[in-house]
């Protein structure tokens, strides 16, 4: 919440009897010398205790003309998670949503009332339980209200302010000044100060409040002359002055970042000569950003002259909050897993910078690394794969991926680098993308994020994929013209039917025929040497949102793996002992995007997966079975997702017949691969906390509100295996699916992939960008836009993996509001 | 401090007065059940107040034949770092060294006198001041002990316990309990168990201590039954199984994790063939890491039977602690600069990513990339930089900074990607070294790391450059064959006369002949193109740490951009109007290992500049004087340091005229590179706050003792840029280049470089693996090893930039023990 005339401040306390009452009605006066009569709002959102001793009276009597206000007021003096509870009304009144919408109507309506200062007080100590048991600090961190701090000053004051602080900041927010009572008896003032300083933060001494007295009417005269003097005193006068200073400083930088960023910034997949709104990002919570929307204020701020003379309407218009929350709907380029400013994230994050930073890797291991590995490992249940190599993202990983293989196919190809010949190629799928750094670029067909890049040079064959989309209700199914040939099916009546390769074993002989025919031409008659097959299971995302027909893969991996004599002849005693030695290829699953509970499921790999691979079906339960090795990809590699949307890591997993590959006599032959922040400690114990949270709500029903209504109803599919499924509901896509200003649309796991009707079309189209831009402003009846990504003519929206039904039925509103709009 | 048979655990309070000493008691009560009468001490290292109160009488007391004692007493009963300076001997007693050294005694004592369990209570609360000023929390950290946090029962003690618990947490210290007093006026005991189990953390819940009693004796006697009851009651004999359980499994994992890494890691590196031996991290803070070696402990562990039927020696010989602390003497990689565990680097990285987690960064923007890309841009000081690009890591900002200036080069020459030619190609020095993704592989020259990499192609030309060597006293100029012809100076007498380039204007025109006569041959007889010029300047790391004569790069970069038609003939209107226009080739300065004061400087290229480059000396100053336009590079690219050694970061820092290159109306002409977790907060966050404590460090004098002995005595070089120096002594290094078993050395900023005479060399040499190992055994005074990396027969060591004269002293004198071992 933030506007650029009304300034909010919410008052903490270090303890529980710090005084936050006390300096609150010090503030409320020396504001209210600066505003008139109501222009100064006192908020109090949650008080325990009698009415008649209430924060909110107390202010009221000592501030004259204050609008002070107290939005949930429980009658015993405890805690008040027990107040609450004994007040028995606690599920209605008291939960966080409630009293931070609570909060937000009244800051609001203040601020269309003209109103120029707030000062929200809170109950305790920075995490005492709110109502509903959440610590306060975390109930009203989606308002992240700049924070004032009351320090204690008695014997251990110290330790219990700077711990309170910590609590404060790591949960992000901006503590503006530590406001401290001077008791020379402990002199925690003088100790304070230097340490703040420290951070930046000022720390304000005031006198101590005088000791109460006998005589009620003494003890108020006595307290009114306290008041009166500390808050003309020059160190109120100073802090006043230093928190008007704070928001302006805050306002105008959050103004000034996107030209701020024009002018030394350089953006990602930007073309910097097409002007482009730039979003300036306060903080994010949960799914949503806080952000400034630059197109939105200058509106405002520049409104378009009146030609008849008037006063332009704006002028009148309430003032509008600076800040704007927008659902994260590209959930940070595919990231996001466990919510922005999750605090328990940042506590690990926190944990393992104290314990370790980061310390070297090379033959040294240490706890999350090791964590990390075995975690990972049981989580995807790839009977093939038994090591992890750490690098740092996608890209990084599958270049180590792409090493990997191309050694172990040319090894037992023996196949040499040779001056004369072109590198060893890799097979994949037209529309796939791996990366961009330029060895994982070569392992993409020429496209428009390659072309321009000077050392591209695209090393493989790419099969044309047949694909799915949803219209008008019909899944139906793309078939490129290279299998154009051959008689397929066309259309399926149920998501969940693509899946049933049971019935389609025609469909994947087809399929088998046009691969051997295709392999035998490129490698016996053209004399093309392929070292791996790469692909990204069931949806190719940079390449333009794919839904690739998963029989496709499932058989192109089948193919190669019972066919090898259609890649090349194992030189003598090239063969591995290993039990899950590979055959023909060594098959490389991308799962950066789609793995890792993306679409619904820890491996995206599992999705090309059949009961029947596994002979005597699995014993019933509601988690994934392992992977049969049939289909298992020998090596893959993970991301985005794996460290819950916090920082970039990347695990590249092989099996032992690939690791084996390495092994020599010679240093010479290692894998010569490592990154300076190889395995950092705080990348791994984070992605450990993400992947014991994910498997708990794989296991624990989390997810079951959205599984059910893609259940199928007759099953040929085995039901010990989880369906596919979407958070995104079946009904919502059906209706996408008819509407006319799209010609496709389908939804898997968190990614809901809509096909915009345009011409021309492709990645340099902008036939997307109007409804993007009719999102971000199109405001829900919380008040919050949507930020998306468009690719083309493709728009995806993506969720967490905890954003609720009641959140994706919102968005899926919104998404439709938006499209009838245009 | 970790000891198998010697259980040691620390006793934190969440408040004063929480009864920290009450429950120490009756775990002393509990624990002496278990042990022999003198297997068990208690040590209260600070207690303030008067003696005939001090907590180790009331457990001497309570607890009969304890050993129990107190370091340091203070009389006032006030605040440590008051009560020690009212006491006047603050500064002998009560340095956080000497505290800690202190309490590592008495633990080694106890532990050799058989001891079995030691409580360390410490005073008031976890951030309590103690004497010196620091909070306990970080004074104690060193040690890492594992803890017990005493709750606060009482109003708001479930705000003040919670946070305790954070500050804790962020340390790096494991709670293996929390325990509370069930005072069920306010209940804080269930909401706390539920709240810490959510960290897998147990609450022991203990009855409320009697009250005090009028007559002493009375006290007295119902106290100690008090604690009978409580030491025997199932809740404490459950907490004292859980505390062995957990020093078991910490242990046991420990111990485990080397061959438990075997199974499931495949290290960066490494010859996973030729066993190794694996070091256990557990823990790290400063530069020491604390660590299990495997080898030391299996040769005490099993040790060699004793043909005489003797028992063999270990079994009488003190337990040894199965943690050593070690030098980290690669600086983990390169990375380290404000020491592991930082908590303020911690903190910092927990604020934002509680304010933030990560955001999308296209078309977005944050303060944190702000305020890093104007911090960098400003530390720099390269007049001709002004766009910042985010990427991961080093490697892959690499990969940018080369599509970047191939590119740029591309359009200049009007060369275009063809299927014919081969790719356009780059200018580097032998030696050099890029990172590990494929595309900055190809950067170059053909050498161990990449042959064995299929995909590797070298697309450049790389020339011989002449280094640097300290041989007996002396800096000699080794000139590589190609050069030889040349006439130079062949040794200096100083390494300040290295960089006097007004002195060796002779050598500079014969460097330009030898270049010029290259570029010739190379680009007008042989038809090659060249894109960029690349080079590590000063230093090549990885390459095998060669110090490059910078008068040879700085000669390299200026006649290129003197003589742009060595390189090629521009196409019309291709020259950029900008007025950081490049001139022959975009330079590249890869900085990433050598920038940021890893030698001492901002930017390594300053190393290239001279003040005559300015015309008039700029004015006296201890910082380093902006770049000179020419020498500096168009490019450069920063990552390792620039995160403070947490985690992956990497800037390229380009010109608007390379900006500007990727300009047009289309978008497919836009730089189209972006990792999902580009310009992550976090980091972002991170490496501001280093940037601005290397800068202060660099302004306030920090390293003056460190350059003092390296200043020049006869100055022909300006005053006013900072002399060439390093953390590492001269006289240490003229000392070791008279050593027989060196061939040389050398030392820049905080890296010290030996040569290791052997046979062969080369990467594959094994010839520094048994000084390596020597090393890691090798305990100084502090019982201290160094863990230190080598290339081929090369051995080197680095700091962090905040490792102390001292430190460095010692590490120095356990080099040179090392050596003179061997």
């Amino acid at each position: 919440m933030l506007w650029r005339d009304l300034k909010v401040w919410q008052v903490y306390g270090a303890n529980t009897d710090v005084g936050k009452t006390i300096v609150s009605t010090i503030l409320c006066r020396a504001l209210q010398r600066r505003a008139s009569p109501n222009g100064l709002l006192y908020l109090k959102p949650v008080s325990t205790g009698p009415q008649a001793e209430a924060d909110d009276r107390h202010i009221r009597h000592h501030v004259p003309g204050i609008v002070s206000q107290c939005i949930s007021q429980f009658s015993k003096p405890l805690s008040p998670h027990l107040a609450a509870q004994l007040d028995g009304d606690a599920s209605i009144a008291a939960s966080d949503h409630d009293i931070v919408r609570k909060v937000k109507d009244h800051l609001a309506k203040h601020s269309q009332a003209g109103g120029r200062y707030a000062i929200l007080e809170t109950a305790g100590g920075v995490l005492s339980p709110g109502p509903s048991g959440s610590v306060q600090a975390d109930l009203y961190r989606p308002l992240r209200l700049p924070t004032l701090l009351i320090g204690d000053s008695k014997l251990g004051g110290i330790a219990t302010t700077i711990s309170a602080f910590e609590s404060l900041h790591i949960r992000g927010y901006d503590l503006e000044s530590l406001i401290v009572f001077d008791d020379p008896q402990w002199g925690n003032y003088g100790y304070l100060e230097k340490h703040f300083s420290r951070h930046d933060i000022p720390t304000v001494a005031l006198p101590l409040p005088p000791p109460r007295r006998q005589d009620p009417r003494d003890d108020e005269a006595v307290l009114s002359d306290y008041y009166q003097e500390c808050a003309e005193s020059t160190a109120v006068t100073s802090l006043v002055d230093h928190l008007h200073q704070k928001h302006f400083s805050r306002t105008s930088k959050l103004t000034s970042m996107p030209s701020q960023a024009e002018a030394v910034i350089w953006h990602p997949f930007r073309q910097h000569s097409i002007p482009h709104n730039i979003i300036a990002i306060d903080s994010a919570y949960g799914d949503h950003f806080q952000a400034y929307n630059q197109e939105s204020d200058d509106a405002l701020a520049s409104p378009t002259p009146s030609h008849s003379g008037l006063t332009p309407l704006a002028a009148h218009a309430p003032p509008k909050p600076l800040l704007t929350p927008l659902f994260d709907a590209s959930a940070s380029w595919w990231t996001q897993g466990l919510g922005h400013g999750n605090p328990d994230i940042a506590l690990t994050a926190a944990h393992a910078a104290g314990r370790y930073g980061h310390v070297m890797f090379a033959h040294a291991v240490h706890e999350p690394a090791l964590d990390i590995s075995y975690n990972l490992l049981s989580t995807l249940q790839n009977p093939r794969l038994n090591r992890v190599f750490f690098t740092d993202n996608g890209s990084t990983g599958m270049e180590v991926a792409v090493k990997m293989a191309l050694r172990a196919s040319s090894l037992r190809y023996g196949w040499a680098k040779d001056e004369g010949s072109a590198p060893v190629a890799i097979l994949g799928l037209k529309g796939s993308y791996h990366g961009d750094t330029i060895g994982v670029m070569n392992c993409s067909e020429p496209n428009v994020y390659n072309e321009k890049v000077d050392w591209h040079q695209p090393w493989g064959h790419w099969f044309e994929p047949p694909s799915l989309i949803m219209r008008k209700g019909k899944w139906e199914l793309s078939i490129p013209e290279e299998v154009a040939a051959v008689e397929l099916t066309q259309t399926f009546d149920s998501l969940d039917s693509i899946f049933d390769f049971a019935t389609r074993k025609d469909d994947a002989a087809r399929y088998q025929a046009h691969i051997e025919a295709t392999l035998t031409n490129l490698v016996r008659d053209q004399g093309k040497r392929f070292g791996a097959l790469i692909m990204e299971p069931l949806l190719m995302g940079a390449g333009g949102m794919i839904f690739v027909d998963p029989l496709f893969q499932r058989t192109l991996i089948s193919t190669v793996r019972s066919r090898p004599e259609l890649i090349g002849d194992p030189v003598e005693n090239s063969t591995n002992t290993s039990k899950a030695d590979w055959s023909g290829l060594p098959v490389i699953a991308d799962e950066v995007f789609t793995g890792l509970y993306r679409l619904g499921r820890a491996s995206s790999s599992s999705f090309l997966s059949n009961p029947e691979d596994f002979g005597t079906p699995s014993a019933s339960s509601s988690t994934q079975p392992p992977l049969p090795s049939s289909i298992a990809p020998d090596i893959s590699v993970h991301a985005k997702l794996l460290t819950a949307g916090l920082l970039p890591l990347a695990l590249t997993t092989a099996s032992e017949s690939i690791f084996q590959t390495f092994l020599s006599s010679s240093k010479a032959d290692a894998l010569l691969h490592g990154h300076s922040y190889t395995a950092h400690p705080i990348g791994c114990m984070v992605a450990n906390k993400a992947l014991d949270e994910y498997r708990r709500m794989d296991n624990d029903g989390t997810w079951e509100n959205m599984k059910r209504p893609w259940s199928p109803s007759t099953l040929s599919v085995s039901t010990s295996s989880s369906p596919v499924y979407s958070f995104f509901p079946p009904t919502l896509v059906t209706t996408l699916s008819h509407h006319p200003r799209l010609t496709g649309c389908f939804a898997l796991g968190t990614v809901l992939v809509l096909k915009v009707a345009s011409e021309g079309g492709g990645y340099n189209s902008s036939a997307t960008a109007s409804l993007q831009a009719r999102l971000l402003t199109l405001l829900n009846s919380e008040g919050c836009g949507i930020h998306s990504r468009v690719l083309g003519d493709i728009i995806y929206f993506m969720t967490s993996l905890t954003t609720t039904p009641e959140q994706v039925e919102r968005l899926s509103k919104t998404i439709l509001q938006a499209l009838d709009h245009e």
